[in-house]
């Protein structure tokens, strides 16, 4: 069976056929790194793109599975970028999900043991969830004789520039209990970094944890489909009526495919359009969910869209 | 098709069958932990079963993923513990045997990144493979702006008290190089402790480079076979005239399967009876390499075979 036939998907768009995309549509997701900034630089005329959805009357979201940040942050980011009506509450970050998540879904009665850094510990402080305070000086301790927290009933992972293995010995003893919630933010690998430099993500050190403790983590960021349906429980978004754009194929264009939204894949980021192709000519079934609708450039030809005709 | 029906395998052995068996080998190889100690305890007889072999004229050998002691510290504790004639050319622990196989396998051209302690440190010494000395102060040192050593040309992983981020980081860093060699001391995913608690393993920790780099550790010790290469390379070892004596079915039981080795299982570390049966009635063909040839209750057994007719 060579070459899987298909006619959907990896359809290259532009002008009239954007504004007839846009036009069916409420709600519009958008992953952030590679597709609205790249670092610090915002992608051009992203910012105007944001501000025509919002004056048409569409909800506009902003999906990540960065965590590293509380998403006040996010506020000042966006401003200091140049989007200047983004809001807190348009902002889901694996960060702000997860302690949704142990609120609201898993209503954890007890504490929370944190890898992570300032982006989680913000957002259980304000989601009002107890978290073990995170040790200043653990020079001294050890795991053979460290105190541990009877109270602890959940153990969440996220990036954490302060990992040490007594952190990740802890979280061992932690889970032990069978009771004891495992959670992770997001399942990134890794991540790029300057000069050819990278650092380790959220999904390696979940998987330290889940290597010594034989335990899966539920996973909060995308793929996973719970950053959807946070969104669709505050907004009542209807998934048919919305649309998800991303630059990751495994991460972005998967968690549309597992939400049932229309994908768009932009070229601004990580993927680009042969890794498409790819997966759409494949014969793997598993393979299918990483073939976006619709591909764009950059979202930037929204703008163009709208003069035509 | 339910039930295997197997007649081999899990044979409990006593008396003149101990001695028949032992007769017919001329090599004994020893895990450690759980068949000749438990902790800083002898288990009762097995100095003197160690003893006898010798005395006998057989090859003994220790073969233990115990990464965290280099070998002169494990003729100490034979010592202490009253096994009186072992010496230090007997012992084959996984951070000796993954400085053997830099230096005479891989023939590794640069130094080692070290993730582990000073048992690893020790032995890379020995073999005169060069390493990047541990640092003592990374306190100020982030993934963006630290040194990289541009003459590493392997990564080793083992259990390490002191594993920071900071390690994890460059070790990723380092393994960007495809040349870069990633080796693992020992895939133990964790340790108990006292009191109930646990410690993650080397396992642990390599689990955490391998999903951060997407690749695969070259694992030395058990139930890989490098280990038995070893002692076979310098000992002229034939492996069927060797029995293989461990407590855990997963690891030491599977690494004299996967070394055409006999196996037996003493009943004083982590694996019982009825985990061995279990294996031998599973349907499960991976399993089979699980199921030991012989069991006994401890290997001080073996004195009282010697008494009989």
């Amino acid at each position: 069976m060579a070459g899987a036939v298909s006619s959907k998907g990896c359809q290259k768009i532009r002008g009239s056929q954007i504004r007839d995309l846009l036009d069916a549509k409420r709600y519009v997701l958008f992953d952030c790194d590679g597709v609205i900034w790249n670092g610090e630089t915002a992608v051009p005329g992203a910012p105007e793109v944001v501000s025509l959805l919002k004056q048409q009357g569409k909800g506009v979201f902003f999906v990540t599975n960065n965590c590293t940040r509380p998403r006040e942050n996010y506020v000042q980011k966006f401003s200091r970028l140049g989007f200047n009506d983004v809001v807190q509450e348009e902002i889901f970050s694996s960060a702000y999900c997860s302690a949704v998540y142990l609120r609201d879904v898993a209503k954890v009665q007890g504490k929370v043991f944190v890898i992570g850094g300032n982006g989680v510990y913000k957002e259980l402080r304000d989601a009002g969830v107890p978290f073990v305070e995170e040790e200043t000086d653990v020079a001294g301790g050890s795991i053979y004789d460290c105190p541990l927290d009877s109270e602890v009933r959940a153990v969440l992972v996220g990036y954490d520039e302060k990992f040490t293995f007594l952190k990740l010995a802890k979280a061992c003893c932690y889970l032990r209990n069978a009771e004891c919630l495992f959670l992770a933010t997001d399942p990134d690998p890794w991540h790029p970094l300057r000069g050819g430099r990278v650092t380790p993500g959220s999904g390696s050190l979940t998987a330290a944890l889940e290597t010594a403790t034989e335990r899966k983590a539920t996973v909060i960021g995308k793929p996973s489909r719970f950053m959807f349906e946070c969104i669709a429980s505050q907004f009542g978004v209807d998934p048919a009526q919305s649309l998800m754009i991303g630059d990751r194929l495994e991460t972005d264009i998967l968690f549309g495919a597992n939400c049932g939204l229309d994908t768009m894949l932009t070229l601004t980021g990580v993927s680009q359009m042969d890794e498409a192709e790819g997966y759409k000519d494949s014969d793997a079934p598993d393979k299918k969910d990483f073939v976006p609708d619709y591909v764009v450039d950059t979202i930037a030809d929204f703008l163009q869209a709208q003069g035509e005709d």
